[in-house]
């Protein structure tokens, strides 16, 4: 594991930060200014990499948004990962998932060709869809639990005949598993009432919260409920550093709320 | 919807065939010649595609297989969209889920920049994850339910406190909704003993079914169990039909092997 618990702790410490900043590139709401770049993409999270990574522990780079360009679009996104550095932890948020000889492929592009230090897994069709994932000890797959969203509650928060919830299942079977060291979960910061369940099944483990920010989550109840002795949170923000003004968005504007987002984090070192 | 119901029905009943040819290119296995091309994945779908059109209803393309080749495998991806006939339903296998605005992009490049038919989805984030994909009224999403993986008995065969499989929970719901006339069902067909099952919760809907071939499904059964008035299937056969040979295998071969499983299927008719 080249950016470890320790790695991550460390970090999160020096900087008083959990801190991870969602790069969700979308040319409706970046500045206007990078319209004339052939890559706006990357030109502008490059920018915003440059004057936020004292700031934040990690970057959740949003696949589909490049994905969605095309294959230039990933041209894009195999530069912008390269222009990241080393302190921060380089996070593919993709949601794959499929079966194992499938999920080869995407652990090959994410892990070794791109370059990620971790990817999102979705955990629908159990745990040998993820093992071609989980079999690179020096990275990290993060595991949906429960997410921010809504539908939510459609399955994930169903009871199973245990009396459990159905994201309590997932943890539990992969907290019983051997890969558990290089494995963290999504559990969404709209669903900090739910932060206590979670670390029941996973104490030791780091959680990616995201839905703090355009979603509402609550920062506080997140790090009073989710924090652990490694630190064990990368909270994620996205569209409210990236775009924090609804129109005409500057890149001190994207400084400044990166800034605030920190700050509000640095009053529990 | 461009291809509905009647249309794949049509299709199936002229064809005499419930195949679904599923496109997984992979360099160690496509015959040798091909290596020399610069597209090597385009010219072998490409070439798969010309000799088994008039055999099958449909292609499941393997996204993860051109996205580990990074932009260039989207180049080739693209390319062989374009070539696959209009009779037959192009399906993108990509396993996507998101939160709302980020499904939105993943639907809008596999629907309208890539131009295919259906994309298959996984269900875990619940309905509004989806629903960017459900709102394409001219195309297909199809739904994992029950996949062909051992590790589908990890959750999917789990029991809910009403008693029934998790999978069920998810027909039920999306069966339930209004978007329930342009969804299909992936089940695997080595989980054909709960195809009754499946059918009782949406007897109107098309089922994808995977697991026929390298993975041991029971070909009879399926169509036994799961046909219905509209024929209501599509039958994925993947690498038994690319590579029926370990080594060296032929185009020759693979159209002989699209033959066989063809006429496994027309004495159904």
């Amino acid at each position: 594991m080249l950016k470890d618990t320790t790695f991550l702790a460390t970090q999160i410490r020096a900087k008083k930060s959990f801190l991870c900043i969602g790069l969700d590139p979308d040319l409706e709401k970046i500045p206007a200014n990078f319209h004339d770049f052939d890559q706006p993409f990357f030109e502008f999270c490059h920018e915003v990499v440059k004057i936020t990574s004292h700031l934040t522990v990690a970057y959740k780079i949003n696949i589909a948004f490049f994905e969605a360009l095309g294959p230039d679009g990933w041209i894009q996104l195999e530069k912008l990962v390269k222009v990241i550095p080393d302190e921060c932890l380089i996070i593919a948020d993709a949601k794959r998932s499929d079966i194992g000889n499938t999920s080869k492929k995407y652990a090959e592009y994410f892990f070794n060709r791109l370059g990620a230090d971790a990817v999102t897994l979705n955990p629908y069709m159990g745990m040998d869809s993820l093992e071609p994932f989980f079999q690179y000890k020096d990275k990290w797959s993060i595991v949906l639990a429960l997410t921010s969203n809504p539908g939510a509650a459609d399955f994930e928060l169903k009871h199973t005949d245990k009396g459990d919830y159905f994201f309590e299942e997932v943890l539990k079977t992969f907290e019983e598993s051997s890969y558990k060291d290089n494995i963290m979960y999504v559990v969404g910061a709209t669903k900090a009432e739910y932060l206590r369940i979670v670390r029941q099944h996973c104490p030791n483990s780091f959680l990616l919260i995201p839905g703090v920010g355009e979603q509402g989550g609550d920062l506080k109840q997140v790090i009073l409920d989710g924090r652990n002795f490694t630190e064990g949170l990368l909270i994620n923000v996205g569209r409210k550093i990236l775009y924090p003004k609804s129109v005409n968005t500057t890149m001190s504007d994207v400084l400044t709320s990166a800034e605030d987002y920190r700050s509000q984090m640095a009053v529990f070192f």
